[in-house]
């Protein structure tokens, strides 16, 4: 109940499901203590609300504190989803209600892209897709960060579970009508689900969760895969959309033009780079590339496409076990703050820090 | 100024963007007097609005009977978009509706697609595509209904203006990553019509009408297709996807087994019969199959592929010209039924008639 006199920072994952928080010393960088909250973090006319996160960051943090006998942290990283779009509120009033509560000076916010990368691979430079209902790629040589889709259900998102979910249910009502491309066996799966084919759309349009309920059909394709030609080739066309993804963020896994290839929008031109590169066969360093997200807890039927897509596609790349979770990349990149040694690349949207002194 | 004796029917077709009336004789099938509105139907928890139909629906046909110097029609036949899964206000409430106002006692309800079929092909066997935003197909042989897709922007639809659209946003955003399958000049064209690409799906995604939003897109994408390879390929795809529904309802295009294939749920066990039936090359009788909606003004860039693929799919299936629009078509099944010649087959939510005498 001393806190030895060592340095204590913390990290925050603000997600779809709640918020959570670690507690941990700087120089060690794993959580000491962690706590939990099951309200996510409203979003409003002006984004995540900050006062919300706040209402609830500021008493978790004083009863971590309190858990270790501590008053006060060195350096707080948060990480939410939706930061990159919708994080004017929290840059504007996280950093000085943070200084107000505990005097600390070092804050990032982060992309939960960002954090689930830390998370992942630490300060290394690597390539880490992080597919759920949705699908993002983000990877970093540590001078620019590069992203690849999560663009949402409708215009990307490719290979993850809403995607891989509305494939198989497209494949089912093809089964249904006589179409071509139709699969008995998913037709079957989506009725013992979701009750007779014809009645499908008017179950799901009215809903505001589209995406989730689409994802909810993914691990019945995965199901059907082994045994179902049309389930294989969805999943080998999701792993497929998820290798491409990852291919295009590897530092080193192509031509990087000097000035293209920044994350939110000005790596167009590096477009045809990919397939030039692999087809030379040229000689480039590593990339490592971590597979995190839920939706890869489908195991072999999308692990194994997803290798082999990747392989054929980007012989530099390595997949590579995740080391951590999001949470404990928030705590590792608090932690790097504290210690001055942040290598991960600043980006105004993905991961912003402020180290202001005090006025 | 007089009825000259004749039997004036009255056809309907209620769609999204308003309701248009037609007023013709029985004998003739061709509409003397045509008037239009401007306001949709209302959908409610009960479905199609039937009061908000008879209130649009009553005046309008009086101020057409009063052109032509009568005061009664024989029969009435509308056709709505939605009536086969939003039709039961309708059914319930339009016959003693029309009955009370003008006498009329044969009264039909029908899908939008079967007043599209009707209007293109009049009651010979055959098929119709309609596809606008969306698209569906539709085949009889007379004794049944054979539908195919039309099941919506997430489940279906495949070819369709938002599934261009769709793809061709999603080709877009595939270059500003720099993913495989990308399309510069996709991106371009997008970025002129919506402005920045990681900017878009915050415009998409809280609209209620995106599937508007992505069809929006198609001609763009087929502008491109001559030239973009990217933008020809999803065009092709689209072509295969109308052909493919095409060639699951034509009538004697496949074999067809007792029971199986009729419209709304039953046609499951027909799914492997297309394929194997065109690769015995068996001969069939020929299916005229009628392209019909705002989709096709895209003209060759999608024509030619769709009678393509068809041809590959099906060589008993011919592209027709439609000989009427989806008014024309209610107006003729107005006409046949008031002439006891209604030979399109009954159906309780494709084509729904009550022809019950006063009691």
């Amino acid at each position: 109940m001393t806190d030895g006199g060592g340095t204590w920072v913390l990290g925050v994952d603000s997600g779809g499901s709640g918020v959570r928080f670690a507690l941990g010393r700087a120089e060690e960088g794993s959580p000491a203590e962690v706590s939990a909250s099951d309200e996510p973090v409203r979003t409003g006319r002006t984004g995540i609300d900050a006062g919300h996160l706040l209402g609830q960051l500021v008493p978790a943090a004083m009863e971590l504190l309190g858990r270790v006998g501590a008053d006060r942290v060195a350096a707080v990283a948060v990480g939410a989803a939706g930061m990159a779009s919708l994080g004017d509120d929290l840059r504007a009033k996280l950093p000085p209600g943070l200084a107000g509560a505990f005097g600390v000076r070092r804050v990032a916010l982060a992309a939960d892209a960002v954090t689930a990368y830390a998370g992942a691979l630490g300060q290394r430079p690597g390539a880490v897709v992080a597919a759920g209902t949705g699908m993002i790629a983000l990877g970093t040589d540590l001078t620019r960060w590069r992203r690849a889709d999560g663009w949402g259900h409708l215009l990307g998102d490719c290979g993850g579970g809403a995607w891989i979910g509305r494939a198989g249910l497209e494949a089912a009502m093809r089964a249904h009508d006589g179409r071509r491309g139709g699969s008995a066996a998913l037709l079957a799966r989506a009725e013992a689900l979701f009750g007779p084919a014809p009645e499908l759309p008017g179950l799901l349009y009215p809903r505001t969760d589209r995406p989730a309920m689409l994802a909810a059909f993914a691990p019945e394709v995965a199901r059907c895969a082994g045994s179902d030609p049309v389930a294989g080739a969805i999943l080998r066309e999701a792993a497929r959309g998820i290798a491409e993804s990852a291919a295009a963020v590897c530092p080193g896994g192509r031509a990087v033009t000097p000035g293209a290839g920044a994350a939110d929008g000005e790596n167009a031109g590096a477009a045809r780079g990919v397939t030039a590169d692999t087809a030379r066969g040229e000689s480039v360093s590593e990339c490592e590339v971590a597979l995190t997200g839920g939706l890869f807890r489908i195991g072999d039927p999308l692990l194994v496409p997803v290798r082999e897509e990747l392989a054929a596609l980007s012989p530099s790349a390595r997949t590579v076990p995740a080391a951590g979770d999001p949470l404990a990349g928030a705590l590792l990149i608090a932690s790097a703050l504290a210690r001055d040694e942040l290598r991960l690349p600043h980006h105004p949207r993905m991961l912003w820090v402020t180290t202001e002194q005090d006025t």
